[in-house]
């Protein structure tokens, strides 16, 4: 597959947690991000722009007119303003943009291929508007077909959101192909989808196909790649968002899992109330629920990714150790100490 | 609140599976069905056509026309014919109805309130169509609040579809007010939507919002009602539904659990391989899902609805008896031998 050659859309919005998509897509994508409009933040580059390790050398831009400088072909809209809809400021972006070629991949809430005016001139150009959280049309109810015999599916999961799911998968992907190996990996949210140009919308799926629609994309991975990593979503404790856990435990039926967890968190944010179990209870809670399903071939967590940037690195390793004695299973934090101890896990897993 | 006086369209569906709805509003709705429809058996009344107890006196006529001389208020359309559309040959009768003034209240897949023709017809006439599967558009992420001191939630949880949840659900509202006590029902899927008049189709809804949605529900309900018996759907075990039942588990957060089983079934209906856990384990799987919400107010499963009616009556008396030992729990098919056993036992469970 071409790798694209992206400018991000991202006004506004250079600050590190905001510009989740535009990091994401520049650590993890194949492929080159050109430039990044932000016209709050121009004269710098986005490492600059985001006081942080990701985007050196990538320029910050004043608006598309300067990015096309860059020879971009594709147009990432990479933050969803509040209100969901199309800023009418943007309007005319990402009417050059599609002038000038671009393809248009869009996070925003309202379906910019709903829109008259820019779907005509797509469409006169020729190009794409790939709307990222349109779910499919299409349903499907999982029907429980087993996965190609030797291989391996291997879901993330968490106690809670923003617990590194996506970024460990990645990780894990990335790490796979360097060992030589057979390995994908399926999004299954936006950002993920942005990085790897594929996957499913799983929050925005009618929860009746929620898991036949993620079983279907396993079973082609599976039937490709001897890895599959799939992108967690939410947690089983989770009040609003368990079911969408739910549906990627039993949509993907994973051979192992991956927990992951924020060193010292205690509750789901946003709900003080409800305190996570120990870590060993949300482990067990993961492994049964997929076992439900399969009792006889027991679905297990083999190692845990754990968040640390938020402590100094004596007591991120601390973190590490503490939850190691805790749990009994190797522990690290891909982004600080590596991936490979999970990998490590993985292999030994399959191979015993 | 007016009850209707409903005409059922059924056409070619009076047999008992293929009727449920309309043996279903017939057994519960507290409204009049005056007619059904069903032109492959005129002649006979509703009991006569489905070879069973449910609808002696009610006439089966041959379409709309001979309906309306029953003075129905209501169009009730039963039935959901495969590929989902309105049936050419149904359009007239539809036209009818609302030229005579009925609302229309439809489970097809297909809206009837987006064809452009009995839309127009409707609103010049000012009769409403109701599209049952039609999910509401708001969104809602579920904010875990505590429900009304005092009041009691009961989800109807069970081994798998069509195990008696729905059924049970509206005998133990019917029992609860008969002893006296404050009680509503809450529909959450199709036929108990044209059942109660209210509800929510969960199983359309955006995998996201449902736990918010039905919690929603169940805070207005459990405001207004002492008790609250909330329809189940699905089950923890079905390789495609069990999404559907954990939103309904976090969505109405019970107090308390009715687990539904079929006598005698061991495996999900059409997944011959995915076999029952031990109904002790299935209960368990149940209650620990609420828990892991709120571990420190446990929720019981108090008691068992068994579906005997494959069974004569010296077998469906073992059935149960066998059931009450294997689980330690109060069991009823609450259709042969009354509702009563449950309903005790939920007065006890919080009385105690």
């Amino acid at each position: 597959m071409a790798t694209r050659k992206i400018a991000i859309l991202a006004e506004g919005a250079l600050g590190w947690h905001a510009a989740k998509t535009a990091v994401g897509v520049i650590r993890y994508a194949p492929d080159t991000t050109v430039a990044v409009i932000d016209s709050t933040h121009t004269g710098m580059d986005v490492a600059e722009a985001l006081q942080g390790p990701v985007g050196e050398g990538i320029p910050v831009v004043r608006d598309i007119t300067e990015a096309l400088t860059y020879q971009p072909d594709t147009l990432l809209i990479g933050i969803a303003p509040r209100g969901g809809a199309l800023p009418e400021s943007w309007r005319w972006q990402l009417l050059a943009a599609i002038e000038h070629g671009l393809n248009i991949v869009s996070g925003l809430h309202a379906f910019v291929s709903d829109d008259e005016e820019l779907r005509t001139a797509a469409a006169r150009k020729g190009v794409t508007i790939w709307d990222v959280r349109r779910p499919p049309a299409r349903t499907r109810v999982a029907d429980f077909t087993p996965h190609r015999e030797g291989s391996h599916t291997v879901l993330l999961v968490g106690s809670d959101c923003g617990s590194g799911k996506m970024s460990t998968a990645l990780d894990l992907n990335a790490e796979a192909q360097r060992r030589g190996l057979s390995s994908a990996f399926i999004a299954t949210g936006q950002t993920g989808m942005m990085i790897a140009n594929n996957g499913l919308p799983v929050d925005r799926l009618i929860i009746d196909f929620a898991a036949g629609l993620v079983e279907e994309q396993v079973l082609n991975f599976s039937h490709a790649h001897d890895w599959v990593f799939v992108e967690g979503q939410g947690a089983l404790n989770h009040p609003g968002y368990s079911p969408v856990t739910l549906s990627l435990l039993h949509g993907s039926m994973p051979d192992a899992l991956i927990f992951c967890h924020k060193a010292g968190q205690t509750a789901i944010d946003g709900y003080e109330q409800c305190l996570f179990p120990s870590l060993n209870r949300l482990i067990e809670i993961n492994e049964e629920a997929v076992n439900w399903l399969r009792p006889e071939r027991r679905s297990k967590v083999v190692g845990i990714s754990l968040i640390t940037n938020h402590l100094d690195e004596p007591h991120a390793r601390e973190a590490v150790e503490q939850m190691m004695n805790e749990t009994g299973l190797p522990v690290t934090d891909p982004l600080r100490f590596g991936v490979a101890p999970l990998m490590d896990a993985l292999e030994r897993h399959f191979a015993g």
